[in-house]
């Protein structure tokens, strides 16, 4: 593993010079205000190929050499990107395959950004070139902190190119065409291969239904995404073979009162080949939808999955100060709200608050985005003072960089189970929810100030104390042992309805639900109901009742034993929940959905007996979150007040708070979105 | 007329055996299943053609020889599909002019179903081509039943060769370019033609709104889908001229709450061409938007409307013993519902129960449709159960085989109408609602247990005791003048708001309302008001109020009697219902749209005086219907309770139990969903 | 300034008779119908340069010197309509250029109306010839009163034609590619141009989110459509100089429940190229979301404004006498309902009623369209009647024809600002609605009968008393001062939130908000407040709090006077309205958004202080308007009730009655949609 040679948290952010190398009293006062701001990063680079080599061939670098050396005299430093986000136009007019076509064969043009075509040998071709001209000149320059690898990769395209790749893939995985046809289950509808030439990418004006090929499509686009990123940093793997790569991940679904990790490309493949995890974090603070400790639980709970994809600290590379542009109502974060989500990526395991973006534009399409330097270029604003303010907390944390978290819960999350859950008929289309679904038993644990990892099936999972896995839909052979080790050397397993229910082709079991999964959780299922919206069953749990929603499997059990059945319908005190014991370990199925309500007595046993418990406050508050990273000898708590309202918690023991150094006892209260840093040795 | 030669009600549906083909244990265990669950006939070959000739002129039957083997041994029988709904991936990549072209000239490549040219010469000769194989391989064997051609024939295409066909078709029908300019009304806007070559078909790129256009672009589609058919069974009528052929229609509408025949093709003109028809019978059952009743009042009125095609029983060919996989959410039938609507089919005059489909693939677009063996592969699961349950109860009832039903009232229905009340502007866009509005009429018949005809004005109806034809908008100078005979020789005819409002090219009369129309209701109509949502009229009608909606229409009575009068607005106190005697008949004029309980005071004279009573039980539920077929001998009664409670009817006169065998009198109990077929001597 | 030589209002409209040239008797019967209906003129050509020319080069006039003579022969007139709206097909095809390519790149073919691309050289050389041959036949008949120019100019088109255009206009503009480079920001996301090559249209398959370059889009669209109507009056101004030209403008956004003047073309460029402005007039009567006088409120905004364009009398050239057929309702007007609104457009300048149309074609997509004769080819129905007597009662008013109407508040409106706001990110999208906040605004002086100018920055603002100009967002530093000139000189003016944002390039100001503007207002802008729907604030003024919404402006006060401020949120306190006196005026900042009761105590005092009252009734009632016209020695006073009861006002003095020569005093009853005219002596 490679890592950045820095002690600080990072503090600042995207610097786009380029828009202003025709103010030069601009470009001086960025840094007289970056130093009013605590800034110690740039990242700088993103967008600026038309600037770096504003003809074919010409470069122009003088103007980032001064970035480097006004950074590097105030001890600065400097995440470098390559600009493949962004190309000139001159490239897109020369070279017309760069461009990117759509799915519906349509061509696109140069304009906008991220769409270029990631299997365009020339684009492949110009961007090792321009790269391999920054690493030159830049790769040992003390200042040159890390590289930043584009910009939010994502997206796909159709062109020849792309299809003719994509045959190779499909030849590659499956060697005949019989193996497709067989994986895909092409016989139906009549439409089996007769020809290599006739695999071709899903498209609306051709085959679109596919469950099996849009799997392996979704597949072949993370793939084919990591080989462009390959092809990127050849030379600069090449010529700084010590310097830590990223690229920033994103997040989505703001509008839509979502806020999950983005699901068009598996991170957990991409995160393989990454020195650094880093993200773009866009929370949507103090929306209408939901109490604001909401808000911070989703957001954690992305801090915390893109944290465990390599179990390391991460970074935030980008933020807003204040609000975005693209939302439909764009509100800026109210007085103390940075700071306390600054906070909170710190909390789950991030080393930075970098900003998207330093200065705003004064035109173009995300002018109103906001930025620590507004329009008005001024340092009076309350959005300049509060990043200030934060930066200046920042450097008293020092200590917590590098301090990784620990968690003794894990939720399994797989990127190819939710494509598949995604795609095609039956049940409640717009009910599958599967990443909502984790998030709700995520908030438990969130609520109770409890550490959670996310991890994906292929990553280790065997020394959890509690393993919740609902609706692993579609399961590899290898997950299925390995679930079932965990359980038999004593493990807690939570599944649910979906679980394994079709194999990495998203195809049917034929017969029973595999021996393994019938093994681990002691019964078979039977039916799966779907219920409409509005529509609901009840679960009958220790002499209450709780309210189903969406889904209610029908199972039967065999070696489990019922500890919850259902109340009505056709499958009236039939098995809602079936605990199995198998080996040392405990193995739980949750036939079917519920509220929160439920999730809370279920849990609370387990968590008691395994004594997960958080163990510095008496009584935890559901919108007082406590995070805790360490060092070993040290722990640092977060506790972090996600509401509008004053609270109150009390200490069990006395702990230092970080930033004052005075000892703290007691009754501690917090004002509204208060924070506060304390510190234990352990 | 064709019939086919078994006397058994048919049961059993589409088999894929082509899928299958690697798992001869799976090929086996289908026979053993089918006999458990007293299957008698399966439906071959619909989507086999890339098995059957997986390379152009090389074909493989062995598999399908085996089907007919193996059927015709237990005493099955094979209803033979051709396979052209879905071509071989070989066909559409060396001839691409077998794809379909969309509305906005994208050619489409391979993929899906259902998307070929109707056209194209080479899809053409190549169909001809397999069915030729299939009628000289299979034409004599003697498990074959019938021919099923293609499989729901929708859609449109809009390549060269259609453009071409469509501009023959405009020739042959209008002769000259002043008479297609005068039907379509083309100076309007300066469109005129002035050459041949200028007419096209319709597109959002080109003309689009033309009324008159549009509604013979219909009727081109519904001609060039007919002729295709013809196409296809030349070479079948050649070899089997004694096999009656069907195709399965289909019905639309369930995610918009609405349940209704298709729109898109005149089935009235396809029926002509067929010997049997069939039909896809997917009813929402359990939907969260009306009661159970409602969904059978729908599931009904559709089986009757098919059933009256030809007058004829007809067969369901296609329906699920469980879910679907294509609605937004999909429920599975609860225990019992599966032979309570297979029962319906019966009740209406429907000579099989048929399934889509035997077995559910394991993957691709269709994987969670239901089918009679699920993923399990086991017959112990509760949907194989029902099935088996409901074929063995089937084996009782043969005695209903053939028979038809009677009615004498009958709705008019008319495609022609239907596509131009869609189109254009004017009055409430989404209001027309023609279709729901004769279901809104049916549904009085229907909870009385009174049998109705659907008919189309094409069709004889002047022996039924009453027409009811409101919203027939569309009409040609031949039904004007029937039903002007209808009523004088004493029949009672209903007409409405939009009836007789245009000619066959949807063009309004100038002048006054067409005299016959006149002399028939007595009236002039004025004007024809449209009501928001939520807005209302009342109609005062013997001394009561009753609420209008959507359409009030405006008349001045001249022969008529005005029977009711609007309350309110300034159309108050005139007429909203004129009833005019007319030789021995009596034609009533409903000018606006009302509610239910506004037909049933209107209706329920009529039917007490015309004797159209059902005359079995005592009082009729409208939650437990009453259907019933006759062989002149005997009267056979379905009695269905389409309610979750348990339903009591008191018997007028002892009947038979059909499968039991014993004589019942007195008051019946059903239980939800529960079924009893008795029989009458006449 | 060309005017038209009659000295009557103005009655009748669109008619087609090249629809019922193989109808000799239906064309008699017209202009004996147009006798019973008092019409006076007839707009003619509109659709029927496939009947003038149906060959290229070969014409027909004989039908159009019929109308000509007939309308002379009874002391009528026409407006002669050149026909580039509906192109025949034989153009379309033999010349495919002068068909539209949408923003996709898509190449349409004949079809529809107003489609044509107005670049193409071709279609501009065919228009000007058959306007040639109009005006040389035409131009000296008595009886042709004006030319009307195409119809409803509107639309994009983006072939190459247009994108060679696009790139002149945009050399010609900038100059050099540094200066579109700054203008539009393009070093953002690297686009920056490095060659003329490149600039082409927007588009979604390029270029489509950069504001500057959308901005100017849009201004260029208006050029083009300018340039295109130039071309077309070339012939016209050659052989009648004398006669005027007008072309139809338009409103929109009925079913989304706005009544808005169109936003796609700036229509005050285009009025400085017409000799009479006039427009299609089509208010959503009796809708359901809305009472009546709101509905008229809307209408007589858009009244205002087209009548501000010139400052003079319009034409309303389109008007429905019952229903239209393009709403998803469409409702005919209700008894009286015509002829008040007829009279509304009398009432705020027009000197016309003239419909669409004159007659209902049969066939087509506008069948349904409302018409002075129906299908039924009658005088004899409700419409007819109710035209005719509109027809009656307007001979009785001529007096008013060409008197202006005078106003002394002006509200602003830009069609630059509009466009900037509607484009890109940030705040809310869907609550700018700066149209609909201006209508707002208006609304409080339409309620109380105070006359309004709605004007361009452009205009001449200095004369009036109030001018408001709430969201003028981007403002020319000409603008500034004129703004501040008005103040000083005397003025009182309102901003607010979002006023002088950007400048013309949609650009934000670097620094503080310009220093012009900050004088005018007394404050400094901080930040932006949105607000969620159902979010609010609120303000404290005089004692009581008024609710806040969408938008919250939190300004800093400099030299202004805070009279009003924010109860609640991190802004408390801060203030909401700020009064600036300067020189002999006073400008106010109004921060947020409010609701009609905050407007109404801020405007009250000022129409108190500035006397602008009306003057004839004791007490106004905001559903009857008043809206009065003058020649100087008399006012005319309409008097018009929008509601569905009976009002009272009572006279403060004697006034004639116009239409019966009476003198009315005192307490007047107005019936239900009554309009009354009365006469004042100067």
């Amino acid at each position: 593993m490679k890592t950045y040679n820095d002690t600080r948290l990072l503090h600042g952010g995207d610097y786009n010079p380029e828009q202003w190398l025709a103010h030069p009293e601009i470009l001086k006062k960025d840094f007289e205000l970056m130093d009013k701001a605590h800034v110690n990063t740039v990242t700088v680079g993103i967008f600026s190929w038309s600037t770096l080599e504003p003809e074919e061939g010409v470069y122009h670098f003088e103007w980032l050499d001064k970035v480097f050396e006004a950074m590097h005299k105030r001890n600065g430093r400097v995440i470098l990107a390559t600009p493949s986000g962004g190309r000139p136009q001159w490239l897109s007019e020369k070279y017309p395959e760069v461009n990117r076509t759509n799915i519906l064969g349509q061509k696109h043009h140069h304009g906008f950004r991220h769409n270029h075509c990631y299997t365009s040998p020339i684009y492949r071709k110009k961007v090792q070139q321009i790269n391999r001209q920054l690493a030159e000149r830049y790769g040992n320059h003390p200042a040159l902190l890390m590289w930043h690898i584009s910009n939010e990769y994502s997206g796909e395209c159709y062109c020849d190119f792309c299809a003719e790749k994509w045959r190779d893939w499909v030849k590659d995985k499956y060697q005949t065409l019989d193996a497709v046809n067989d994986a895909w289950w092409m016989t139906f509808w009549s439409n089996s291969y007769s020809s290599w030439s006739q695999v071709v990418p899903p498209s609306p004006l051709g085959e679109h239904k596919v469950h099996g090929m849009d799997l392996d499509w979704k597949r072949f686009v993370t793939d084919q995404t990591i080989d462009f990123f390959l092809n990127e940093i050849e030379p600069i793997r090449e010529i700084t073979p010590n310097l830590p790569v990223t690229t920033n991940f994103m997040a989505e679904g703001h509008d839509q009162q979502d806020f999950i990790p983005l699901e068009g490309l598996d991170y957990s493949r991409f995160a393989e080949v990454i020195d650094i995890v880093s993200w773009d974090s866009y929370p949507d603070w103090h929306n209408p939808y939901e109490p604001l400790h909401l808000t911070a639980m989703k957001s954690a709970y992305i801090h915390d999955q893109y944290r465990s994809l390599k179990k390391q600290p991460f970074l935030v590379m980008e933020s807003t100060p204040s609000y975005v542009n693209w939302h439909a109502y764009n509100k800026a974060k109210k007085p103390g709200m940075h700071i306390l989500s600054g906070m909170q990526q710190l909390a789950h395991g991030s080393d930075s608050t970098l900003y998207f973006q330093w200065r705003q534009s004064l035109g173009n399409s995300e002018k109103f985005h906001g930025a620590v330097v507004g329009h008005d270029n001024s340092e009076k604003n309350r959005v300049f003072q509060e990043v200030a303010t934060y930066g200046k907390r920042l450097d008293t944390l020092a200590a917590i960089k590098g301090t990784p978290k620990e968690a003794k819960v894990a939720i399994l999350f797989d990127w190819e189970s939710n494509w598949a859950l995604k795609r095609g008929g039956g049940f409640g289309r717009p009910t599958r929810r599967y990443i909502q679904t984790l998030q709700e038993n995520y908030r438990f644990f969130w609520e109770r100030d409890i550490a959670v990892d996310i991890l994906t099936p292929n990553q280790d999972f065997s020394d959890y104390a509690l393993v919740i896995a609902p609706m692993l839909y579609l399961m590899q052979e290898d997950t299925m042992k390995e679930l079932s080790e965990y359980v038999k050397k004593g493990g807690i397993l939570i599944g649910s309805y979906f679980t394994g229910m079709v194999n990495e082709n998203d195809q049917l079991h034929l017969g029973e639900w595999p021996q393994t999964l019938q093994t681990i959780f002691g019964l078979l299922p039977q039916e799966l109901e779907t219920l409409y919206p509005g529509e609901h069953n009840q679960i009958l749990y220790q002499g209450k009742s709780y309210q189903t929603k969406d889904y209610c499997g029908i199972v039967q059990e065999t070696t489990g034993k019922v500890i919850a059945t259902y109340s009505q319908d056709f499958y009236v005190n039939t098995p809602a929940l079936v605990e199995n014991r198998l080996g040392q370990g405990t193995a739980y199925y949750l036939a079917a959905r519920t509220d929160l309500d439920f999730l809370e007595v279920f849990y609370q046993p387990m968590i008691e007996k395994l004594a997960l418990q958080q163990e510095i406050v008496k009584d935890t508050q559901p919108k007082v979150s406590i995070q805790s990273r360490t060092d070993g000898q040290h722990n640092y708590y977060f506790l972090m007040n996600f509401s509008e309202e004053r609270q109150q918690l009390e200490l069990l023991q006395p702990l230092l708070d970080l930033e004052t150094n005075q000892t703290l006892t007691g009754l501690l209260t917090f004002a509204p979105y208060e924070v506060k840093i304390l510190k234990k040795e352990n």
